[in-house]
């Protein structure tokens, strides 16, 4: 049986695209119930100024929350050195930082240009050294750009290259749009896997924004991908349009996992329950997610048995 | 570039589960529209008893319109020998009849065991011989069933043989309750292909029930399947609860194929407009897709360039 990571980043790229402010004792609530389902990593925030992002100003206290439940890796998002360093006061196991492969994009969103970017994921990565983090690199953009539209892959291999060099331990490839197909996950993990290392491209990051995200999944695991991000409910909505959904659903990820044949150690019942949380807490805030709707097989746990 | 045939089971598979009965004029404006699309098979209606199908009452009609269609394949679905005869009748080019592989759910469904099935399979085998109709035989429930749970792969392999016997031409394997996984999809794919041989098992026809349809049809590409059916809109809504659609999306599904290099000969601009059609004629249905929502990558045309 392959272990499969399930890393839930509902409580920070969810709640970063969700206009109402949770409260902070439903967040707690929250991570602990995925954490009782089974679920050992979770985004719990970001490292960003309160007042860009008011929905993740508690994540100081979140991450202290978070890091009571034994066993659970507590990761936080961090966009420069300031966030990593906050995240290291506030006592992180992991940072992630965003690198936008998309010059124009990282240009429009965090005003960096690529060299501006690899300093600062050099400052990080000396944060994280100095008080035991882990640190890894989201390259992001990496199928597409809904600015620029192709992103090179050339580029992408050359940038985690760049990346590395100035000290990421890890990559995820971020398909933050929506763009990305089964083929060219399958060659776009290979290349920057060839670049890099095979263990040091282990996460996939992947948006449901055109209905693909489950099938890149498939793609990802013939790959040897053993980690992958995904969010309750869907949490997070689109940037595009109503109905679309961002982030891959947890509960649906799960459910094909389990389905197949891999260990997730998450026991999707007590995963499905942790929905009426986010119901509660965020009223009127549509939750994706077909398994939710249509229940899991009847025969779920004896089909792999056959 | 790999040719995959996108066969359309809208008017038919979408039709039955729509309360409404759709206007003859306006199935017959989105069968015309698909074909412009460039789609070049069309599963256009049933011919079962209009007291049990109103919507599908006027089969022998549109199947007489959509011959008119140059290069189009017009397929019908048969429960019975009698059905048969009607295609016949019609000028279907090919007729396809549904064989339950959980016996429980046949007879509930259309009153027959298996080996009344396999007799019924046998009248329209000759049926389609004597007027020249290709015939096919769909496994349906193949992948589980709601009734019985699993449905046993060594089961499944039996009765394609039994089929083939009684002269099933071709075969689809059909994941009618949506519980296919895609480590299961290229299990039973395998499995009945050695019984059957590969020529005679093309067509997989996935349910997205669960959210897991394309992931299903990366599976089943990676078998050699050509032949994917799907329906525009997800039309068909779920037979379990709103918001989780029944049929793979046709328009989510070219996007897929087109992105990842295969041919499908369609024009996935048209094919969205073609929705439409649909809006007006169904007011109120509710209509699936995600491409619809987000729009296609802009990039979609150059990004197998690169």
């Amino acid at each position: 049986m392959t272990r499969i990571l399930v890393s839930e980043v509902g409580p920070r790229d969810g709640l970063q695209s969700v206009d109402q402010v949770m409260p902070t004792e439903a967040k707690k609530r929250w991570i602990a119930a995925e954490a009782a389902a089974g679920v050992t990593e979770i985004e719990v925030g970001s490292f960003v100024p309160a007042k860009l992002l008011p929905q993740l100003a508690d994540t100081a206290e979140i991450v202290a929350f978070a890091k009571t439940i034994p066993g659970l890796t507590v990761v936080a998002l961090v966009p420069n050195a300031r966030g990593a360093e906050g995240a290291a006061a506030a006592g992180a196991d992991s940072i992630s930082i965003p690198f936008s492969m998309s010059e124009t994009h990282s240009i429009r969103n965090v005003r960096k240009d690529h060299p501006a970017m690899l300093a600062e994921i050099r400052a990080c990565a000396d944060i994280a050294k100095a008080s035991g983090m882990h640190f890894a690199v989201g390259l992001s953009t990496a199928f597409g750009c809904t600015i620029e539209g192709h992103v090179s892959e050339d580029q992408v291999v050359r940038l985690a290259a760049a990346a590395l060099a100035a000290g990421a331990q890890e990559f995820s490839l971020s398909d933050t749009t929506g763009y990305a197909d089964p083929a060219q996950v399958r060659r776009l993990t290979r290349k920057v896997r060839a670049e890099v290392g095979d263990d040091k491209l282990t996460t996939l990051h992947l948006h449901n924004t055109r209905g693909l995200g489950l099938a890149n999944v498939v793609a990802g695991l013939e790959e040897g991908i053993t980690t992958f991000d995904a969010s309750l409910c869907g949490l997070g909505g689109c940037p595009f349009a109503p109905g679309a959904s961002g982030n891959i659903v947890t509960e649906d990820l799960v459910l094909m996992l389990e389905a197949m044949g891999c260990d997730t150690g998450i026991d999707l019942d007590k995963l499905l329950k942790v929905r009426e949380i986010l119901a509660e807490a965020l009223p009127g805030e549509p939750l994706y997610g077909f398994t939710a709707d249509a229940g899991p097989p009847i025969n779920l746990r004896e089909r792999n048995a056959a």
